[in-house]
């Protein structure tokens, strides 16, 4: 198996006002979101909420995309636990329900040792999807250095990629893949594409995240993967002031689902409580960045 | 609603080797639990691994100990969650099933603060069974002053009782009650009981944790209830080795199970992987202080 | 003493290969920096490392620097110690040797509360010139909410200015605005300016942070000051991608300094063991992203 | 040069009320100190407020400490800072002023890896007394595996000891030992003494920590050192309400130097602002504890 390429877009989860799951906007979204040429789609990850859904709820999630998909892309489903045995269950049922690959973080606050080492073991042992190791620090205080991760890599088999979003993540995407003794494994870049450019210079295979408008990533990707450097360079340096301003840290999921919500792809920008919301100012200034970038001219639905 | 008063064990949660829930086990140490004289207990707390339990598991324990009880001691079940709708969900499925109350700490990282406020007050108009606040910042980073908790106390009705688990938790204890003003509320102790008679100096009205002999700590409560300052602190300072031994952060619930093993209540001392492992030498020296404090001979089953 | 408004430099601390102080440099850094058009020179920040150096080397670089500037622009001084008798001695130290201003961060771990309120109250009757108030977690550990800040401001009168660095920036800028009572308080952005257009648009009165090219944040600063916002945020993307390469976090020194030693301003791009380096791929990133920005052309010295 | 072996009194500093360095009572403290029977003394550790301190009063508090003992028991001194260079220097002025070892923690948040091992091997280098490798993560961010002080240890020779003090300390000083090559290499433990007699069940060679009656650690020493093992826990649960009672979070440097005041060793129990105070209730739940303990009539001066 080899390691995953290209575009994968963090999905977001939409909700009614009221916090319920709307999966009307979720129908809408994923299907746009395969329209925009993505070479993948991941739900279930933080961005995605997935902490704040019940198991059933995660479930219907997962069968909504898979049922508007249809097979047109390959589907990463989110299945971290904090048991070896509870993350097990998530993966046999993404995978029963037709998932490409299982994105898995460390449990909460295991560090790298044997438990951790023991736990993708057994997650490897019992799935036949390849395992995407997601490394986030803050969703699970768990930091892993370049020597952790291609360890892990190197050790099993299963895992063919690496989220890796532990800044400086440009530096540390290369000083890991000089560790990595496998041909096939690759790591993509993270965190809302604001050092996507530089994890593509430094060795990134594209990357797996979230923004409003995927388009853009995926064409910065295209030029970079035409060989093109100078041109995704100039495609990244025209978005970055909207990478930037969706990528703040607390706030961004909103910031996120409100573009998404202009757009017209969900009904309403709610973040299920508590979550963050965007003051009066955010909201002007996020549409004065908008408008300057332009990016809404060049990616209309 | 008054405020909780005496031991409430927080009961651990027995699995075999392979991980599976132990149900057999489950019922054999609620039935001895009750019989051992606490006051209530309260089950899928941290130290009860809820949070590496499906939502499927977390029902079916909470079916077990409701069926074996029988309605002789109230049961708290823990229904914290990362959301307010999943943490509504979890205790209006606690109160269908018979829960007398439910422990909630605050969403992981959700500081004190209007957000957290709406959270609790959401709990609070959801559920008519009264809530116990949950003060553990190893479980969700969340760190309350005591003015915090006493507002959360002073402005939600529903909650009636406060864990507080802190350090330092006596004196935490005396200047939260300090600044709640309402008379029916309580404030319980927690952390294995390593602080159980200063907790108790302070004015905390009994504690909710869990310790593999929990007659110990009901001998200290009727002592301390009764009036009797001086032979509460002489029984407290004779378990307090073993307490505090079992305290350990870490290996704490390792040592909890394998004493309640070797009690014959559960059958295997496992942990849900990852989880904490007792080596040799450990296993040695908790035989020894239990020998030397002589509990086991005091408590036998 | 109204706050500080405009563009205050945040000086890197110069030193040679076996790492001592680097006179020579300091010196040559703080003239090209005071005829870059900055508002202001700050020393001693962590950005410049104070936390590096004995007490006796902190008195020679602000020597140095006092020196070199001969009153031309107003020198701020970090001076945040972990105890307030020290506090006041650094403050005192820096008054003494023509301090404009101190800056000075909560010490390590002194969450908001009344011994913050008291440490910050003594140092405002100690010293005459005013207090900079610095908001950075990962200095310190302590998070200020926008309330805590305001009310410090609101009680202490020497404070006058924040310099405001806990993510998002732009909206606690704002909301901390909204609860200051005072008319002559400012706030001032930081970060390496990574969301400095964002901070002004949201009420800062500019920016005290380092960034290798101060000329470029002077140049945002004088368009925005001047009213012509659009122009304001034309510079500050032109600039952006340098100054999102610059702020990666924990090589973001080792790259101010390795464009400073560019620049000619310092004779090497030496951290202070234990501290980054940037291997030879960060290297030559680097000098792609400022050819493709074109700075060094626009900022030639 | 062999590790240390036995009770090494962590000092406190003594203050007087305005927070002024009390020299007399650092006297008074330090003479009887040693008359107590301690194998050594080591000052300027956390618990003896040294980050609280300017270079100049450290220097100050060493040349007392050194002129009182006049060669009697070895001084260890702390040494942390968060350059090499600074560390440096703070370990040859200890060195040149006559201490036996120095003390020192990894720099502020550097996890173990090549800089942490440049660090102590610069140290090593530079001086001629043995270094006593301090593991204490709330001090500095640092989490060191046991895996990680054993490579230190095995590498640096100037590491003699390891002051260990990350939970649960037991069972992770015997798996530190298991993986020490050296013969001579030798483990303390810490913590105020809450798990002395587990941390040399462990194989521990002593402990080095600060208690207000250093006594009662030399007399559980003395049994257990002449291999009485029932008698050293029969000493240890004797005293251990009092060891518990000091040795709380946040409050416990509070609680030492309160009782250090009642037995006439310093003058004032005041700790440097920011810094714990007792309320009244704890005054008086202490001097209960005291009481039925019974150490003061053990211990009288």
């Amino acid at each position: 198996m080899a390691g995953l390429r290209g575009v994968y877009n963090i999905m977001a989860t939409p909700f009614s006002e009221n916090g319920a799951l709307d999966e009307a906007s979720l129908r809408r979204l994923t299907g746009a979101t395969i329209e925009m040429g993505v070479d993948g789609i991941t739900v279930l990850g933080v961005a995605g909420e997935a902490q704040k859904l019940l198991d059933s709820e995660r479930r219907r999630v997962l069968e909504t995309v898979m049922d508007v998909n249809d097979g047109r892309v390959p589907i990463i489903v989110g299945a971290s636990q904090n048991a070896t045995d509870t993350t097990i269950a998530a993966c046999r049922e993404a995978e029963e329900m037709g998932a490409a690959g299982v994105m898995v973080a460390p449990p909460f606050y295991l560090q790298p040792g044997p438990a951790l080492t023991e736990h993708f073991r057994r997650l490897g042992e019992t799935i036949s999807i390849p395992i995407i190791l997601q490394d986030f620090p803050p969703s699970n205080g768990v930091t892993m250095a370049p020597a952790d991760m291609a360890a892990l890599v190197n050790t099993i088999p299963a895992i063919t990629t690496i989220k890796l979003e532990d800044l400086p993540t440009p530096q540390r995407i290369s000083q890991t893949l000089g560790l990595i003794e496998r041909e096939d494994a690759t790591i993509l870049g993270a965190l809302g594409g604001i050092y996507y450019l530089d994890e593509l210079r430094r060795g990134a295979s594209g990357t797996m995240t979230g923004f409003a408008y995927p388009e853009a990533l995926v064409t910065v990707w295209r030029a970079w993967d035409a060989g093109d450097r100078r041109r995704a360079a100039e495609h990244f340096y025209r978005y970055l002031p909207l990478i930037q301003f969706e990528g703040q840290p607390k706030i961004g999921l909103a910031v996120r689902k409100e573009i998404l919500r202009r757009r017209g792809l969900i009904a309403t920008s709610a973040v299920r409580h508590p979550g963050p919301h965007l003051d009066q100012g955010s909201l002007e200034d996020l549409a004065e960045t908008i408008d300057i970038v332009g990016i809404d001219r060049e990616f209309s639905l």
